[in-house]
């Protein structure tokens, strides 16, 4: 077991970098940061680091690295698969972010938006709703959830299909490298031919290439129509069948197409209070699709109900309710948004993210249903 | 000057890699290949090689950095800023890619196309329209320009407000490393988190980092519906209103905003057989807005008037004429597309890719304009 007391002996110096608020290590404090929101990951840590600027994460990295001291970045701890979790030999400092939660500037112009890591998601959204425009990054944890972490996992969520990864939505960056060097990568240009583009390589890397202290995203015009639509499919294919026949009637208004299986449902209603099913019959699968665009007055839902119609006639469909009102849909949405709460309620689950081609899709459900107890 | 002999030496192993359709050495050949499209630079080099699979330019790339030869990869050679030219001291190879153009294949589920890096940009839009697929990439040397050429160059065209740059259409990539590795990254998946995501550091390293031989790109839904319109508007502030409003209304419909200065479209009119203005009265500042869905159906002509009306009442446009037909917003393209046509027949000219934020564009036309002559 490695030894505890050189990163003690750190203490004087991080808390003269990062002031008293800055540093936590009663036990009572650092405990919530030392365990994952699926409870599965406990781990244990000397104190938790929660600087306030990005030149108080340099310095840190520069401190720890003189001294050869671990440090596990964290974001707002919502990792399903233990991304932000620390060892259980307390020889890992934890590095917060939330401090670093201010929204910089928002340009309705440029349709960007400048963050620091620790802006909470949902926070991040309501600024960009405020100024007339959308941040289309969507997850369930996006009440807790923060930029940085959003970021250096490349999340997905409900819009991807309309709008892109985390990766998608990135014009510039701005990253603490493993050195203590910041690069200030905070461009805001659409098209950037400045050089070699490096804050992909950032995206998705899990912190292991430096830690994300702030970011500009790209922001769209806000939805003004919305129709929302529960369907219930015969099967994996007939819900690819379906999404080709949305993409070919008007790809661009798909803002979201999501496949549940029908024992995932289940877990659902059988978890989650309130939840309801707009459908008579129980299914094997299910599909959501949301249709979306900034134009006034287009009726979506007419435009979904034939598009839906459409897939009946070829059999892709076995029955399908449109939903009528804003409280309608947010019902139908929270059938998908409370899966991972359903699971977790329901006991012991094994999480993934598994990327395959769209057309392997129905394949991956069956080989990994067959694998599944 | 260097010593060509040491690339003569080496031209018979060459040969044996390529074949004798593969080595041109005759100047009479290699001459359309040592020049770049505005005629501005001229080299000279003992040999073009044209590879006709990737292990062959796997192997090429091994031979010459055992000998240290230099090597220019060349596409389409339609740089506008000689990113394809050698030197004129003879001591450079040119591998040009052209032979390698075949369209590997179109998965119409997963909406990706896989082609090697010297299909031209025109045979593999054709490829992906037949499969009744949309590649949204276009720029005016779009005819001679290749895919591994236009994905190193990062170039943008005039669907890039929609679709984005070269980089925002590459899922995958197959590169040959300065090793002579072969990097095969040949993904289709639109959420990739296998590891770091390198294809973006190749997309815009203009070579440097490798030399790409074949792409997986993004393909999207075919539009149905088209409108084109050319304004006149006031000032370069009033088309950036534009843009916002237009943004505003529909930003999903937005398939092309062009700005055009009054003086680029009088070098057009005078220099352009068969251009036509369809506006009475000339002005400073041009825009072309097209909108387009694959809604079959949408008015996408009412939609533009309306966005236009309103933008003239808000001073935004003095004029403005929208396309009644094909042949119509072919004519209002043209304007467009022969710029740098017009220019070439004007005489010299000053080429740039530079990038702003888009705020900044009216600060950049003006200042650029001060400093011409």
């Amino acid at each position: 077991m490695p030894d505890s007391a050189p990163v003690n002996n750190l203490l004087p110096r991080l808390r003269a970098i990062v002031g008293d608020r800055g540093l936590l290590t009663d036990p009572a404090d650092t405990a919530p940061y030392c365990e994952d929101w699926r409870r599965l990951y406990r781990g244990t840590t000397p104190a938790v680091l929660r600087p306030a600027s990005t030149a108080e994460v340099a310095a840190v990295v520069r401190l720890c690295v003189e001294r050869g001291v671990p440090i596990v970045p964290q974001g707002g701890n919502t990792s399903m698969v233990g991304g932000a979790a620390v060892s259980e030999d307390g020889s890992q400092l934890i590095l917060s972010l939330s401090r670093m939660n201010k929204v910089r500037g928002i340009d309705t112009t440029d349709m960007t938006m400048e963050v620091e890591a620790g802006v909470v998601l949902k926070a991040a959204q309501l600024a960009a709703d405020e100024a007339g425009c959308l941040l289309p990054l969507s997850i369930s944890s996006e009440g807790s959830a923060q930029i940085g972490g959003v970021l250096a996992t490349n999340a997905g969520g409900n819009n991807t299909v309309r709008y892109g990864n985390a990766r998608d939505l990135v014009l510039g960056l701005e990253v603490v490298l493993p050195d203590g060097q910041v690069w200030n990568g905070l461009r805001r240009l659409h098209k950037d031919n400045t050089g070699y583009c490096l804050r992909q390589l950032f995206v998705g890397s899990e912190g292991t290439l430096g830690i994300i202290t702030a970011a500009i995203l790209k922001l769209w015009s806000r939805p003004r129509e919305v129709a929302v639509a529960l369907c219930a499919v015969p099967s994996e294919e007939a819900a690819l069948g379906l999404f080709a026949q949305c993409q070919r009637r008007d790809a661009a208004a798909i803002q979201a197409f999501e496949y549940m299986s029908g024992a995932g449902m289940e877990l659902v209603m059988r978890h989650i209070p309130g939840a309801m099913m707009p459908l008579p019959n129980p299914a094997k699968h299910y599909v959501l699709v949301e249709l979306a665009t900034p134009r006034e007055g287009a009726d979506l839902n007419t435009q979904l109900e034939e598009t839906l119609g459409m897939a009946m006639t070829d059999g892709l469909i076995d029955d399908a309710v449109v939903a009528e009102s804003g409280p309608q849909r947010a019902a139908v949405w929270k059938l998908r948004e409370e899966h991972s709460e359903a699971q977790k309620r329901a006991g012991a689950s094994v999480k993934n993210d598994i990327s395959v081609p769209v057309s392997k899709v129905p394949e991956l459900i069956r080989r990994a249903r067959a694998r599944s107890p």
